[in-house]
């Protein structure tokens, strides 16, 4: 079973990482980008074969390792 | 106009990055961890309005700065 987590700074939290690419697209003549945000994405493979309890397992993952949930949300997606 | 870019390692290429998060998932006590790959996520605001005309623009992006085509596949979502 697989999982994609998505992790994204908070709202209203600074990225600089952002801000480098949207300056960097600029300099090379990209008009127009008025805002630029990065975030992470990982992707389990899991032995986990029923979809609620992986979704579960990954969350706690999320909570305790993938995310720094004081500035971070996530998003966890499981497929088949 | 909003788009999502995803720019994940190509299969084949190592993961250093996932490879670490596996073992610190292990752990952690999560088993049945497979494999974990990381990735980027960049989400861009544009003034664009044109959809096919921001995915034009942002696959160019993707070429030029924000994907290492090497060792690196994107995926561009584009959203009103």
């Amino acid at each position: 079973m697989k999982a994609t987590v998505h992790v994204t700074l908070k709202n209203g939290v600074l990225d600089p990482q952002g801000k480098a690419v949207q300056s960097a697209l600029g300099g090379l003549g990209f008009a127009g980008v008025e805002e630029v945000r990065q975030g992470k994405v990982i992707e389990l493979t899991l032995a986990e074969t029923d979809p609620e309890a992986a979704r579960a397992s990954v969350e706690k993952m999320c909570r305790e390792l993938l995310a720094n949930t004081v500035i971070e949300d996530y998003r966890v997606d499981i497929e088949g």
